[in-house]
């Protein structure tokens, strides 16, 4: 069990995963002995991790204290705040409380991991309380770019937290969903001990335009080209994005066709929970291959540059008969942003278009695409409204946490606090680090939960660059050959190279005849004879040190 | 040999690397049936090449031309000018004219490659004319992140085409070396053909400041923190900002140490050829231990985020004594920017340097660094005064490239054409596409040159996700199993778990036991078996489809 050094009055928080960098966000409230988690979402592997699908924060100290945990809460359901649920639901089993529509995700992901049955998940309504004792949260609506986004005030006996979940702030909404300002201004009166606040653009200076401008925009665009095949990218959560876009095709007499699972599966966990009530079902491509194609749009997945998503096939030379296929002529509306990491594959996917003819419109030159999250006038706005005795920045690259720590500490906030996962502050008139509990980032690796250092992965970054490969000998108590030795490379020689094989074979053959009479009983001795003539040989032929294992099997 | 379809008296126009992206630079120019190339650079693998060291354009169109190669002429000495000439060094056989700067580091390359002596390399003045029948190559003097870039000016009985290298404008400079506006105004008047230009920033509006800028900022800063060890990280051919560092080291009385290989290699190559005249030489690590912190400066590699560069040595949780170390309060000065796709590298190194306390400054907040290339009035800027007939983008990634495109359209310019690698234009009155010529690229793998398509590289892509697995097994003549079955797998089984492998021992003789009497003696029954028995069992203990190898010996 971890010790931590405060007392039972004391109101806690402790970043699990998700403080520094974007990705496994997952927060613990602790009070009276009981703890409230906030979020449980995975991160994305780069590409120090080969083979590993994605990361989870490490939930020892949430499986320790398992029995007091009193809920789960999510703030929204982007994969990095829901997407670790089912990985670590044997740490927690605790009841989940969120909005409907993050139920419809939440309880599809726990349905394919074979959890549902066993899992209790509320549906809570934006604006409603729940009493978790000794917490009291009530979730406030917000902004965001995917449905039902929340804030949520935390009320306990030691001070009232809120946490804001990911957010921007718009004036004037394309959905009705939009920010509940009252309540935040209400929370400010009624006296913020701690805000906990994502920051992920925190260091943008430009406002930002509105989700109906990004609607109108891809009006007039799709208006300047009556004649041509049209697609437009975007991420599948934006529920608010594919109404506008719809909105937008409408407008052109043009009806929308999805291409990509993530688009249907969002489409289907939205229309479950009472969203697009106006919009007629989407066209399979299927339909829409039997409409003329000026008479179709279609919402693709693959933004991101992909390598097997809808934009992706859109660039494919030979598509089948039941694919659509872009051509000379053609545009492709990226309403997205780039995700940091994602830079090149996007330009190869806009390579690979832009050599078919198609042209390209992006946010670089057109209003195709706003950001789910606050540009920098908005945290000083949000500040204003809720007043926070303390302010602790999460969820941004290092840059942005530090820009946010800065304009809290401008704006004269007393306390602005950047905390690495794990550190435990105690919230109060003096805030406090009190202690750190045992936190780290977990692998999923396969059907495996692997830490972030383990030797496999070691082994594979190695193997990736310099190839494996086994020795198998088979010798006698003479240490003569019998039968002939096997060699298999792996990412080294080209499989039908055997005059180099049969070269290595000789400077086995010649190393063998080498050992002393006297010696020729040693296997370990032979071993590394072995391992040496295959080192020099691959190095010298490939300039490559695989990873190698010899085979001695003595008969 | 490639056939082309042009007359003898048209100059034609072909990059055989480097139209689209970035890296891989290598042009040729064909007149009279004799060529003249221009750079010759390597390009950067991704992650989808792994092991891979660098990426070269494919000379089969300039090997096979090799006799009617009149000469290699380089504008400067970036990488992704200079740095496939020892590879390709083979297919051209042609002498090398560039400045004293890049011919120093052309040189080490030929000398660790043992080429040294076989390789005529002519120094060239910056502002001379040479004779390369039926081309005229005078060298314009141009401003650019390292020494003596150069724009080329390539006359023919065809018709004057400007290529211009990577470059910028600056109207004051930190050093003496700044562009020969009067010649560039004088080449507008001979009257210039085409164009082949650098686009890099081509979308970026902002003007850039001047070197001298960053140097003045530099001593505000170093100012700023007079008890504070100070490193700076920069690219290490960049010589002006080393000049302008040590400026303002010295303004602060702190003597410059170099952190880095690269940056030595560079210091070499610089005061050989009569750079840092008036700097003296700068301190090794070791002498600068011995001085009192504050007053000495650093400039270190490592400014992308690479794992071994002296910034990430500072992040050192153990330095050695002869190692320095930086703690709390401590300064380190990106003056450098970020190439895209090591975002992520960047934030981690960063993350890891604040998590010492050491405060990070960089060009987003301060003015510490400036781009070697042009942002898009300076381009106007540059056509107005050259005033092509035809402009031929290339070096930038597929945005910029279109942009460049546009704005010469947008400025009258008669002809502006986006090429592929390979495709010939005729430059002409009327510009035309005369044919195309066999281009790629080819990978360094080792010491191999391999296609980009090789097996080698598609099983490592494979493997680093999944891993490899090889089980040798020695059965006799009734497929009984003669000492004990051998598996070894990489990037998959910890090597301490002899429990898994004694349970796929049970597997393995399970399923040996089930081979019918009669059929004991066909091999590849065996191990169709034995790749079917590990298959399943890896997949069920670790969700991975290893690449994997049976060696099956009969005594």
């Amino acid at each position: 069990m971890t010790e931590l050094n405060f007392s039972n009055e004391e109101l806690v928080f402790v970043p699990v995963g998700g403080a520094t960098g974007v990705g496994m966000n997952c927060f613990a409230y602790g009070l009276n002995g009981k703890w409230l988690v906030v979020d449980c979402g995975i991160g994305f592997p780069d590409d120090n991790l080969p083979g590993v699908d994605c990361l989870l924060p490490d939930p020892q100290f949430l499986s320790e204290h398992k029995a007091d945990i009193v809920g789960l809460v999510i703030t929204h359901a982007h994969e990095d705040h829901i997407g670790a649920i089912p990985y670590l639901w044997h740490d927690l089993q605790c009841p989940i409380y969120c909005t409907a529509f993050a139920k419809e995700l939440i309880e599809h992901k726990l349905m394919e991991a074979g959890l549902l049955g066993r899992t209790e998940v509320h549906t809570v309504s934006q604006g409603d309380v729940i009493e978790l004792p000794p917490f009291e949260i009530e979730f406030v609506k917000m902004t965001h770019s995917i449905p039902e986004p929340n804030a949520l005030a935390i009320r306990t006996k030691a001070g009232l937290v809120v946490h804001t979940g990911d957010w921007r702030f718009e004036e004037k909404s394309a959905s009705e969903s939009t920010t509940d300002y009252e309540t935040l201004k209400e929370l400010g009166k009624e006296g913020v001990l701690a805000v906990v606040c994502d920051s992920t653009n925190t260091s943008e200076e430009k406002v930002h335009a509105n989700e109906a401008d990004v609607q109108a925009t891809l009006t007039k665009l799709i208006g300047e080209h009556p004649h041509s095949k049209i697609a437009v990218g975007c991420f599948a959560s934006n529920v608010v994005r594919m109404q506008s876009i719809y909105q937008a095709a409408k407008a052109n007499n043009r009806v929308v066709c999805l291409l990509g699972r993530s688009l249907w599966r969002i489409d289907a966990a939205a229309r479950a929970t009472g969203y697009f009530k106006d919009i007629p079902e989407f066209l399979s491509e299927q339909e829409a291959l039997e409409l003329p194609s000026n008479q179709v749009l279609y919402i693709c997945t693959g933004s991101q540059g992909e390598r097997h998503s809808a934009l992706n096939n859109l660039t494919s030379m030979m598509p089948t008969p039941n694919q659509v296929s872009f051509g000379a002529g053609d545009v492709v509306i990226f309403s997205s942003s780039v995700i940091p990491g994602n830079e090149k594959a996007i330009d190869l996917l806009q390579k690979k278009l832009r050599s078919k003819g198609i042209q390209i419109i992006t946010e670089k030159t057109e209003l195709v695409h706003i950001s789910g999250h606050y540009a920098g006038e908005d945290l000083k706005k949000m500040y204003n409204l809720l007043k926070p005795h303390i302010v602790l920045p999460v969820h941004g690259d290092t840059y942005e946490l530090n820009c946010h720590t800065q304009m809290a500490k401008e704006m004269g906030i007393p306390f602005a606090i950047g905390l690495n996962d794990g550190q435990v502050i105690s919230l109060k008139e003096t805030p406090e680090i009190v202690g750190e509990i045992p936190s780290g980032i977990l692998a999923v690796d396969g059907n495996q939960i692997i830490p972030l250092n383990a030797e496999v992965l070691k082994k594979r970054r190695k193997m990736m660059d310099e190839g494996t490969a086994v020795l198998t000998l088979v010798v006698d108590q003479n240490a003569q050959v019998v039968g002939m030795p096997q060699l298999s490379t792996f990412g080294l020689i080209p499989d039908d190279d055997e005059a180099i094989k049969g070269e290595l074979g000789q400077a086995i053959s010649k190393s063998l005849a080498e050992i002393a009479p006297e010696r020729v009983g040693e296997d370990n001795l032979i071993k590394d004879k072995m391992r040496h003539v295959v080192r020099v040989f691959l190095k010298e032929h490939f300039g490559k040190k695989p990873l190698l294992e010899v085979h001695l099997i003595r008969v």
